[in-house]
């Protein structure tokens, strides 16, 4: 059997099963996008790794050297930020042609050092390697007050589901990579690329809702809304139910989305590479946190959906008031409605910015 | 300027000092194998990370899945070894082709997790991504006293130079590898070989010396002895002379060198990937900690030279009592002697197993 047929996340689900439940002092193991680590201080540990692999991440024509590291960091950055946590300290295993100029890891390190130092994070060290293809591993650490920790697991029925900023930029700034005949406005162009090179990981918010204490579980979107909702749904064994026309999408998007003929939704739902923040929370105090957040950091939050009962799945309501199967990686099955709750309850609280 | 010109320590040489001092809370930074941080518990935390690149680390064909798992996590806690530390905590960050065999990744993950509970680390966490070709990246958490740290930087004039075990094996595995015309007895074949699979890393000897606290400096050798104690030279500001005749060669090792038209010296010197131990005590300590390793451990110490002040460089004492200057890489540059101590004392304390 090829990895192929059972997909990156039934090969993280098989190493789980065979490496068994995790030892003494593991808070949160294999499986989670962060481990959590008891050490002797009253702080947890948080590690994490992201690599970027030479035209598999990045294609090295089209990606500056110094977007390239600021990158690398900020996606590390961001799974440090899913749990609330505060990033301290990057190792980057660093592999590369021996050809490669000098100058082009001078500006790397420019990117990794520049995104790095925005958070008061530092470089301490690494190692280099020789490669034929071009390899830029982060290995970032963290740490967290136990009683800020926010998992996947936590929601609960009832919940609302919020996001941090817009979905779907990344994913517009790949479709006019991917296709440069497209035309779209010059500003729009700049700050959908600006997007998917240099993505901002939401560490502020993260700790602002962490702080809150009213959040019940938490996710950077990397995979996209739809999927990382599932994972939400997966680890806390909840539904969920997303309301289309309460995801915020730019401006810049949509007219991506329209130059491309695309639905814009698309891109917010299986894009990807967001980097925003997907979190939980009760109902009576979801606005709060949306307003503490956009105090302490500017950034808006919105609802856009809620956490249902397990067994009434993932929906997702579209504009004319239907409701579909949300898949984790492409929502064209059409479930039969029957199977899911047919009432369109209004969200309680309305997104604001 | 490409970086094969200015070569791998060149390079993290030009990013140590583009990123500057360490920051608050960094008790060592870039340039040493290993990371080592204040965190708030009674502990340092350490760090590190080593990459295996498929065609570059290792031949996918001449490998087993199996091998490379147990050989990528004993070359990183051999870096937990070489400062004295306990570890704790794998990271695994793996990127490999759609087509691999979902057996091939349950294999490397055996070996993974066999070396690993060998040292009862436990592996918590990673990433998964798509690559052309195979990349096995390990990040590995320890932990250290402060008192117990050993560095490449406290070697002082007078002290011995010692190693656990021998040196040489590993390239004499690799050699009958690369030439399997090589005939060689059985036994000696098997041991080189697996010396050069799978390396033993030195975890227990490394904590008793530590624990000894008569040691000055440390460091595994990975780069082959010459490069390693080039190391300890440069940070601890000290030149150093080696003694041939008293480098731990083993018997295998002689044979295939003989077979292969080598010098074994070589192989000791400029070979690499044995990960063992090179330290430095005070003469009148050294024979203490040698007997207290092999007592907690079973593995021997031998003493193979001295620490001389900085301006005396690094020196090889041959068996016929030349001197040649021991580069890090190569040792066929003669050297005036006169530039080196021509009386070729003899070390204290001689070799024991």
């Amino acid at each position: 059997m090829r990895i192929s047929e059972i997909g990156e996340f039934g090969l993280i689900e098989r190493i789980r099963r065979r490496l068994g439940p995790p030892g003494e002092g593991v808070i949160v193991g294999i499986g989670d996008d962060v481990a959590v680590l008891r050490t002797g201080g009253d702080k947890y540990l948080l590690a994490t790794c992201d690599i970027q692999v030479e035209g598999v991440h990045f294609i090295k024509e089209r990606t500056t050297p110094y977007q390239l590291g600021r990158r690398a960091v900020a996606v590390n950055l961001s799974d440090i930020a899913s749990v609330g946590g505060i990033p301290k300290n990057i190792l980057v295993s660093l592999a590369l042609p021996q050809e490669t100029k000098v100058e082009y890891v001078d500006d790397l390190y420019r990117g990794m050092e520049e995104e790095a130092s925005r958070y008061k994070v530092s470089i301490v060290g690494g190692n280099t390697a020789r490669s034929p293809l071009l390899i830029v591993d982060l290995f970032l650490i963290g740490e967290i007050e136990p009683d800020f920790l926010l998992l996947r697991s936590g929601a609960r029925e009832g919940d609302l589901v919020l996001v941090t900023g817009q979905l779907g930029d990344s994913a517009a700034g790949l479709a006019l990579l991917l296709d440069p005949s497209l035309k779209v406005k010059e500003e729009n162009e700049r700050s959908v690329l600006e997007a998917h090179f240099t993505p901002i990981p939401r560490i502020e918010e993260g700790r602002a809702i962490a702080k809150s204490r009213a959040a019940t579980a938490m996710i950077d979107i990397s995979d996209g809304l739809a999927g990382d909702i599932a994972h939400i749904c997966e680890s806390s064994e909840v539904g969920v139910r997303i309301l289309a026309e309460e995801i915020p999408i730019s401006e810049a998007t949509r007219e991506v989305a329209k130059a491309a003929g695309k639905d814009p939704l698309d891109l917010a739902l299986f894009g990807g590479e967001d980097y925003e923040l997907l979190f939980t929370a009760p109902p009576e105090k979801a606005e709060d946190v949306a307003l503490f957040v956009k105090r302490e950091t500017g950034t808006p939050v919105t609802a856009i959906g809620e956490v249902l009962p397990a067994d009434e799945g993932r929906a997702l309501v579209k504009g004319d008031g239907r409701s579909v199967f949300l898949e984790s990686g492409g929502w064209d099955h059409f479930l039969d409605t029957s199977a899911f709750p047919s009432r369109v309850k209004e969200v309680r609280w309305k997104r604001r910015s």
